[in-house]
């Protein structure tokens, strides 16, 4: 029996679904061979670039995100490749062990857990490749273990300096539908994205987004896959099918949530986020608590991780917050375990759903005995009320 | 297309449905007459008793509350029939005439927009009735309209105190499952009362719960009825079918509804809806502005109203907050047309929710220009944080 | 635990209600009171009214057909008033007996329950009430009972035959959107209906559909009402609100089932039903075994009334069919009770699950040693593929 | 829009879903790393042990049937092992040249599309294996593009009498809660399966199955892979977590399915398939049609497979099928494109759906000139009621 009332989901992702997003996923299941499968299939794919502001084909995988940084990286690379990566969080390292364990050679050029990919340290290793060794640079757009939202266009810059023509990919997965991403426009080889955040989905899909050169590389390059592979799918995709069986459900769901992005458009669906983002870092000033991004500039529209005061653990307040409100807090991971937590505002989440979650979290303050000043909630409904007026 | 994020629904009913009710109330229709119907008809009539605290039958109409006054007088009065209400407000009233269309003779004995029921009006008049004319006292128990409740108790002691044989009949539409209501233990021969407010259900059921002396009266007495009718109803239900086509996905919800509350524990229910309140009345207060409620014995757990400076537009205030944070409000009605607005805190609702309500309210005043004074949020987190502890 | 499987609900109603409608109703509710809302009422109003095929009113009520019986009388006649009825089968009487519980002082012109309504009693009868004391001609369309469908139009020809001021009241709770009713071709004053037929929703809701002249009535004539009262509901509905709580998410349904209805076309809806009921009459022939009505240009689109060889009990034939092949039959009612049974092919149901239904009732017949011969289900296929060239 | 009434779903998968599952799968998605989705990850994996009739750990992907085969794979095999298969349809050839596009050296020791694995070619091919080079055995249960199901203990026999120690690994991707498996009596190191056939879910989910010898071997073996490695996922499981986001909403339907699954009991469960699998086969028989499974004990209790008689387009009769009566069957493919189509009884199929569905196999067969002898559906009737008295 669940409790009275309906839990708050503040994670970082899964963001909470739309009641009609859920009821579209519960629709009976149909032939995937069937004409009216076409139709949905045509219909998904066909929304799905103007999300990635892309041209390019949108892979779809019956999979995690983890399925989809794997797939980019096999349909591209070769065993023994060199690929470099920056390591802004949890999920930039967790890519690159990735990486290492299908047999690629992933070099990580920089750490920052406080803010976004430094472009430097990749033009620099960039240019020192004289041998063009390097075939990928691989980096998180929105660092979902951390709150930092890397500066895209920079990274491409900053490889186009170093004239060198290794791919750029991307991993989107907290980014996408959320964070402004544009694919073409900042040249982008891969975009790999998921499901459970932006999109306002149940976990269980997850996407390629394949520009021109990441899919001729597919066709010299590569390790060995067979479910990952983009050429089948891509092939079959034309006609609205897909080489396996898909999952029918969860694209009845797509569909409809591609449906609500595009009817609120792209811009506002950014401008939201960006506005639940300030008024949430206006509470965590006014808590007198540091955000675990350094960098203004990087400051994700997605997240926001808070530093716990010294000596007060994080996942016991979590705990207090879960058990007295019913809300789930994102947790810190590896090297900030315990030592801070996630505030996810993404998605389909709204101001007054922002101000309860905010509440659970000052009242928790007090709960659990962590010192803080008063007055975070104060401060983010003042942001909000402040930018309301233009919504009205 | 919606808005993003969910709907903050707080009128005071009806209430926001359990996504776990909601999902009960689209199961595939089933045959009526089968056995498995007997089997759900039995469930949910075994559980109604124990929320109207009663041993007494519960009769359950496809109708709305409306439906369920006019039955409670129609089995019981004959046309001319004299009875006695007190106006607590729009609700109140509207029973009385209600009566009245049906033929009866209603007599107001007091009114008080601004508390409950004034027993000792109830008694006076009662007194004075030498030759019994009077077959029943109708009072509201909760009203819906201003955010009092009467003290049931002492409307049946001014009614003992007369000794006076009319029946008490008591609207707790808005009550049930939110305030406490003891029906047997109380003396209460007829409960109306209807599926969603404290039920947490869809509109489109009611109920009576029937004394035995309300039964005995229904034999002998009562206007032309029908569909209305007690008899036949209450002969059906014992073996769970009944006499005309029930809304059986509504009984589906209703089923899983009583199991909520019966796991919770009424006490408990009731408890909490109690401390929503009184979050919600600081944060009035905070705010400096009055609650329409007058009589702090008779505020009520279910909703609290609040009036509007002098000179400020409650319907205006509700649009803007309406259209800048997609939350409901309830509007003034009748005598207090515009005047006031109504925050509901009943049913499915929790500590996060009323937070983000209130700020609802708050970040209006601030938008819509009405004077008041900030930190109507923070005392209501005071409060629920204060008192979280023993929940935790 | 339900079986494996689908049940298969071929009683003639509640009929199976597709999924989009009951996803429709699992939409969370509203605020009855807000622009929202209003868009609903006024969306289900303004389709109601071609499916009736009536420019008139259409009044909804949360409420059984048993509720809209009532509405119906009640809102046009007084007490004392005489009107005719024809008994069809169970229902007409019903109804009937319900005019005289409220007051009214009904005859029944004539019966058969293996038949439609036989116009020349009307017209004779009224021919005889020189005094125009016969306010109302009150008739079954579908008389759901027995599958007799009455043939409107001679009723009407022999109420102007006549020359009889009477208005004409017709049950059409099980015709409506399965059999084809023109009120206003056929110059009927009220329509009674419901939600659980042909209309493919859950039951919960009615409807009285009221021409001008029973508005007219309704000013100066009816008993004592208030919840079924049609003035301050059809004033209320002009703005698509309603006088007090409706249905909200038997609304929905119901926006979502006339979306369905209006896209497949009422006359193709008819057509549907038509040859249903063929296939169906077709395995009866070919069991051997003999309609319950025995009037061909009677015979219903709906439902199918089967009745059993001698000292053969239908309700133990029915209890065999739902314990091995979990279908629901309809029973017999009153003077036909365990002497036949009752076949539904109305509302959401196609082909092959008619055939499956009618293979219930012959592998019922077997199971349960009811003499008959085989080949019904064999006789069904034929008509149905015989026809559906068309529609392929 | 839709059809009127439900699409009848008759591919050998996906299959229906039952509307609980449905239902189940649409609940709001929760914290994946909360204990809440522990005690549901534990749920699960404690109840998916009895369905593979094992006491090994069972590996859940977020993926399709086809992820799991390569998972697999690629846990317990090194680049260039050999492997041996039999081709018993399209999905044995795909998942042998899946083992081929990994870098693996699959062999086919046989084929036979009519029939199931003949055990004595795998004993032959392993005894020639003097040097051990043959890692693995890899045999589909059921094949579903033929509707032949192979007997496993006698391939564990063959494989028993050769002292070989290849593994034996499984596809029952549409054998699984179909049709007996036993994984442990027989001897199995990995089962592959799927959610969207005898699991009754929508498509999204697959499952190895990890006996203690395949377990051990992907310590030392195994092919690069990172998403399917089974170690750090059956590590994890241990607490009720995933490595990465699992697909919550799919596991909500897996927990709900196998609540059904276990509650009937898997005996009943492999019962009632083969009841619906000989009703279709007297069907189909008496259509004079041929089974593609030409082995009576290699007959699938899954699906059944029909040869259209010579010069018949399999697909046209499918199209006309779906036009004229709703229902889907599945294709012929590959090397009986076109010859043949598949009749699918699995999964939440009961006997008046199956009969529906041989009627539209049979209407069909009018409608799109298919030479055929009429009577099939009588066939199927005779079979399903004389096997009904023990059910009832």
């Amino acid at each position: 029996m669940r409790r009275p009332g309906r839990h708050f989901l503040q994670i970082p992702g899964p963001s909470p679904v739309p009641d009609a997003v859920l009821a579209a996923t519960a629709r009976q299941v149909i032939d995937h061979r069937s004409p009216e499968f076409a139709e949905l299939g045509l219909s998904v794919l066909s929304k799905l670039g103007p999300v990635f502001q892309t041209t390019a084909d949108v892979v779809i995988y019956p999979s995690s995100g983890t399925g989809a940084w794997e797939a980019a990286l096999c349909n591209t690379l070769s065993p023994g490749d060199r690929i470099i990566t920056y390591e802004t969080g949890h999920f930039a390292a967790l890519w690159s062990r990735l990486a290492e364990r299908i047999g690629l050679r992933p070099e990580t050029v920089g750490e920052n857990w406080r803010g976004g990919v430094d472009p430097q340290a990749i033009e620099d290793r960039l240019r020192r490749d004289a041998a063009r060794e390097i075939k990928a640079v691989c980096v998180v757009h929105n660092e979902t273990s951390t709150g930092s939202t890397t500066v895209l266009r920079e990274v491409r810059e900053a490889m186009d300096a170093a004239r060198h023509p290794a791919l750029l990919m991307v991993d989107s997965i907290s980014g996408l539908a959320s964070a402004d991403l544009r694919m073409d426009e900042w040249g982008i080889d891969v975009v790999v994205a998921g499901s459970q955040k932006g999109l306002m989905l149940p976990p269980g899909l997850s996407f390629n987004a394949v520009g021109q050169r990441a899919l001729e590389a597919s066709k010299t390059a590569g390790v060995a896959r067979s479910y990952w592979d983009w050429g089948e799918m891509i092939g079959m995709n034309r006609s609205g099918y897909f080489p396996y069986t898909p999952a029918t459900n969860l694209l009845y769901g797509l569909d409809a949530a591609l449906d609500r992005l595009l009817a609120e458009g792209l811009e506002q669906v950014f401008a939201r986020h960006e506005r639940m983002a300030r008024a949430t870092r206006r509470a965590v000033q006014a808590w007198g608590l540091e955000n675990l991004c350094a960098s203004p500039r990087h400051f994700s529209p997605v997240l926001t991780t808070v530093l716990m005061p010294e000596g007060h653990s994080a996942d016991a307040f979590r705990r207090t917050v879960l058990d007295a409100f019913d809300m789930s807090l994102g947790s810190g991971l590896s090297k900030v375990a315990d030592r801070v937590f996630r505030i996810g505002h993404l998605g389909d989440v709204n101001e007054l759903t922002l101000v309860g979650a905010l509440a659970g979290c000052e009242m928790g303050f007090a709960l659990a005995g962590i010192p803080h000043q008063k007055g975070g909630v104060e401060a983010a409904m003042r942001h909000l009320s402040e930018t309301a007026a233009a919504d009205a």
